[in-house]
């Protein structure tokens, strides 16, 4: 089975962005909601466009199961307050709920959290575990993205390894899902969104956790660093030098039992690299408006056992609660 | 003729951190200014910390010349206020210039910025171009340090794209001195200063500039991206996808007639990838702790025509002040 560990659902009905507007727009105007019921979608309406979107990107590409997300970039936590975040994150996922049920064994739902930026930071966490919860359980989803970077480019949150975050941690252990470290958008001019921001949200969390011992914590949290993992494979030897200059164990020992990258590079030298520096027992398949699996399919360098575990056996490892969905097939 | 190209004093006298120190303390304290003149360094301090330090790199790389600039992480432009900063790359520089002149054709000088964040950056960047004058006409320097994020780790500052910076880049064009854009410290306990900020600056900028037109004002601007361009030539698809997008020419044509990568990454694999990726005429040799040279002589992807190049042919095209340099001795 191929699995596509990242898929955004970018062509969302269009319904679903003028909520968002409206929501945006009226919070601002007058602290007046707009409320999660005032958003109507016909079956219809997701139908046309998953087909349009990510089925056919899967029958394009030959990918098996998609994991699906609400758009990350467009999670944008900075606007409204907590509660505007918990309302567009129980939408943006119910919509990736029954897009998921409208294609049986084609998605599994990855959700979005309602974290905030801010003082409101450590309150939003357990709403974050409220939302986790409900969408794992009840929902039947096998991960979630998690923004380190709520304030949305101007870094104002503590590190993912700051204690804040261990409300959550214990969650993901309990309930055995991963989470995608995706920053969304950016509204800072100095750092663009899709090629610096959501590259450096990557390096500065594998960073943060070089200089942490989360992991002693949570041994068995995992956590996906989308994008090839920003910069950090192509200064792989720097992260190296980092670990032995605190007297640490490798990166080997020390994060990959527990860190792992996607395949989001467009291009056949970053995809090389990327292969040939971390462990493909690390490396999940994401495929991307460019098609990286078939630059994937065409590497010599790869053998057939690395090429099984990148496309989809690192994936039912990672995210266990893919069996699950499998045997109810 | 061999140059590193990105050589920080990192070991200069003792003397100079404690006068930093007293001048951040003084000012926090009561808005006391320590002087420039209260700092008092020996030449046998200089002649030491030099011989221990960038010295004995070229002794044990076989490289001939370094440019050398003050700490770039030192910098530190977000402490006290816009003179604080003058005074501070004023002896930072001076030092350099002092070091330089004990080690006739051994170095030649890159200076800090008296930059600032917040309101003072429009005022800050004339103070810059004055420091900048007196560090290339008066001291002989060949190029500048220029930080993207002169708030220390929040990108606070609009992009070097911004009109803002146009009287430094006129200043540039006008002393044909190039910039190696280099952020500072990071304060920001989420990005971490080596490890991600250096290289986030440098992929945040190379964004900001596929996003602008800076090269068509300034055509013979010239900008060094160090740390191999951050996260660039790894994700150089994913650019080349911006540009394709908006409808402009390829990134070598709008870019890299003004933008050079160094080659401060550790370890093989991201050597062979900057090199593979980038054209041999943008790439500049600069060591680091780890012996990137030495690296760069294994490879056997690398021509004697890209190696000449890349060893010290570019950085004499990019400095070109260096040449009076070489005539002078």
């Amino acid at each position: 089975m191929i699995i596509d560990c990242h898929g955004q659902f970018t062509t969302a009905p269009p319904a679903l962005g003028k909520w968002r507007g409206r929501q945006i727009k009226a919070y601002e105007a007058s602290r007046f909601r707009i409320l999660p019921g005032e958003l109507i979608i016909d079956d219809d309406e997701i139908v046309t466009a998953i087909e349009g979107g990510q089925l056919k990107r899967q029958r394009d590409r030959g990918t098996d199961l998609t994991l699906l997300s609400p758009d990350a970039g467009k999670a944008a936590q900075h606007y409204g307050d907590a509660r505007t975040s918990l309302h567009w994150s129980q939408v943006s996922n119910d919509l990736i709920a029954r897009a998921s049920g409208l294609f049986p064994g084609r998605f599994a739902g990855v959700c979005q959290l309602p974290q905030s930026p801010g003082e409101a930071l450590a309150s939003s966490i357990g709403a974050c575990v409220t939302e986790l919860r409900r969408c794992v359980e009840e929902l039947g989803f096998v991960g979630c993205l998690l923004n380190p970077d709520p304030s949305d480019g101007y870094w104002q949150a503590p590190p993912l390894t700051d204690p804040v975050y261990h409300p959550l941690f214990e969650a993901l252990v309990e309930l055995d899902v991963p989470a995608m470290v995706h920053v969304a958008t950016s509204r800072n001019p100095a750092v663009p969104g899709g090629c610096a921001h959501y590259l450096n949200g990557a390096t500065a969390v594998f960073m943060q956790l070089c200089q942490s011992r989360l992991f002693e914590d949570f041994p068995s949290l995992r956590l996906i660093l989308p994008y090839g993992g920003g910069a950090v494979p192509y200064h792989w030897g720097r992260y190296r030098g980092v670990m032995l200059d605190q007297g640490r164990p490798p990166l080997e020992e020390a994060l990959l039992g527990n860190v792992f990258f996607d395949t989001r590079v467009v291009g056949k030298r970053g995809l090389e690299l990327l292969t040939d520096v971390i462990p493909a027992e690390n490396i999940l398949l994401a495929s991307d408006t460019a098609d990286t699996k078939a630059i994937l399919d065409s590497l010599d360098t790869l053998t057939g056992a690395g090429r099984a575990a990148i496309y989809g056996e690192n994936a039912l490892r990672v995210f266990p609660r893919l069996r699950k969905l499998e045997a109810a097939l």
